[in-house]
């Protein structure tokens, strides 16, 4: 049996290296994360064959703004969970520029301090600028994660905005990190990021300004209750200290029992899977049409309309095989 | 003839309609935006039309971080463009919760403080949810002005994330508003947005801390320099007093001086028209799947999914008609 790097061969079954991966064995999950998050050949095949054992995992997402201390928090809840006995995939996810296909600036990447543990399994992410895509592949990573027989994958990325939303919306249990001090009031942070937390976390709760910030979302919270009852709970914590994580973990298992108790957790699921189905739809047809047209094609199109010779909309339609549209 | 607030009838010529627009004749303006903001019938046809009417319009782009002053800072400079005998149409883009359909937290749609003076038109935008698409939006609707005779488009966004890159990225010039004493740093910022200034704007640069972000942007550009050798210069304002905003469009008229020295003008131009065409293209074909599958038939999928019943990879390939990818 031939598996390479680079995915599986037609001819390959993948059913060995699925039972590999699911009996815990570390390589065939990297190769796997490898071949789910470039889309190698046979991605789609082994996600299908992973799909039915996965739903066991619990799986959170966290952000914040950058400076919240979030990469801290999150080790402290990893370290947290593996005393505790469990497993864990954590994925950091760091949307890079889409020019230079890497960050320039500063450094997400966090280095693996666990890397001793095999209880801890860290995956980097990064979007090399491809056109959307990246919740979906993080979503993708989760599951081989989740059907490895991980008890818990932690998705964390930073930043507030709508890149930020995407990713970690498709956790069952979102958690947004905010800190004292923020050059902007809890207001000005977008709306997107603040209504899909389920739990609000004040990191560096020592500094001042941690009960402003307090006040702030419970104000929000009673201007705009959730629709489904569910008021996200604020903990405050230092990360750096250590301080708050057991709380924290303890919001966590709330969230989840509130879920099950009132068989939110299908809606939940339900609901993200909506959102994923129309996003692969969308993928894999824009996929299809890009391998229809050539980059020099694409890059003739556009000099072209820059020039006014064409106009795109025109263009679109011819592309697309679609009858002018009224 | 008959032209209805909600679009043209397959009957209807539009040519009529095009030229009041470009007459200057504002309610033909308004629901020319209206249709094809909302995509209403007829809108794909009314943008062939105006397409080789646009080209002349100057557009520019404008961000920043909440608190940056933004709003205050574009009054100003529409105000010294009106002195100089300007006429222009402002957007501002307000990306709102995916989950409500309008802006939970603060007011971001400035009142219309120039109603009075029809050389100014103001457009607000919001998402209203629906899957990308909002840079689309907005660049024909930019595009509308553009056409309409209008001297220049000021395209106005809050925010210094991926939205934002994609909606002012499609200007001409780009401009990237920053105050001292943010809550984290300018390394903090994504690259993306630093990545697409064209010009830096220091706002409320009375305020302590100036000196040192311009001292960090001027490091970032020494790190990694602009592979088209443009440095973006950075012009120090206070907005709330009218100071720098001649300096402003005096950097503004300089990068467009530089376009079209290098012959760069057609480059962006046609940077930008590639990076539309594609999701142009995606629009397209994700508007005809979504019109194939009905809200009922998604949701039960969906549930299905959510319950293990049904692999989501075996469905979008059945879904989008296509063989087994390898």
């Amino acid at each position: 049996m031939c598996i390479t790097l680079n995915g599986l061969s037609s001819s390959t079954p993948w059913q060995p290296w699925l039972e590999e991966l699911r009996a815990g064995d570390v390589r065939a999950l990297a190769r796997a994360i490898s071949v789910v998050e470039n889309h190698a050949p046979g991605w789609q095949e082994l996600l299908k064959g992973l799909f039915p054992h996965t739903g066991r995992a619990r799986i959170l997402g966290l952000t914040g703004a950058p400076g919240a201390g979030k990469s801290t928090l999150v080790d402290q809840l990893a370290r947290h969970y593996r005393k505790a006995g469990r497993s864990l995939g954590i994925i950091a996810v760091d949307p890079s520029s889409p020019y230079t296909g890497g960050a320039i600036l500063g450094d997400r990447i966090r280095m693996q301090e666990h890397f001793a543990d095999a209880g801890i399994y860290i995956r980097s992410m990064a979007t090399r600028g491809s056109l959307g895509g990246l919740a979906q592949t993080t979503s993708d990573v989760a599951a081989v994660l989740d059907a490895s027989g991980r008890d818990m994958v932690l998705i964390e990325t930073v930043g507030v905005g709508q890149d930020e939303v995407d990713i970690v919306r498709l956790a069952e249990t979102t958690i947004v990190i905010l800190v004292p001090g923020m050059g902007d009031d809890v207001q000005s942070i977008k709306a997107g990021i603040m209504e899909i937390a389920d739990i609000f976390v004040i990191n560096k709760s020592d500094h001042e300004g941690a009960e402003r910030v307090e006040r702030e979302i419970r104000s929000m919270q009673s201007l705009a209750p959730r629709s489904d009852g569910w008021t996200p709970p604020v903990v405050k914590t230092i990360a750096s200290q250590g301080a708050g994580i057991a709380e924290l973990a303890g919001a966590v298992e709330q969230y989840e029992e509130y879920l099950r108790r009132e068989d939110r957790l299908l809606q939940r699921k339900s609901q993200n899977w909506r959102l994923r189905l129309l996003e692969m739809l969308r993928d894999t047809v824009m996929e299809r049409v890009q391998r229809q047209l050539s980059e020099s094609e694409l890059a003739r199109y556009a000099e072209e309309i820059a020039q006014h010779r064409r106009d795109p909309y025109s263009l679109v339609e011819e592309l697309t095989g679609r009858a002018a549209h009224t």
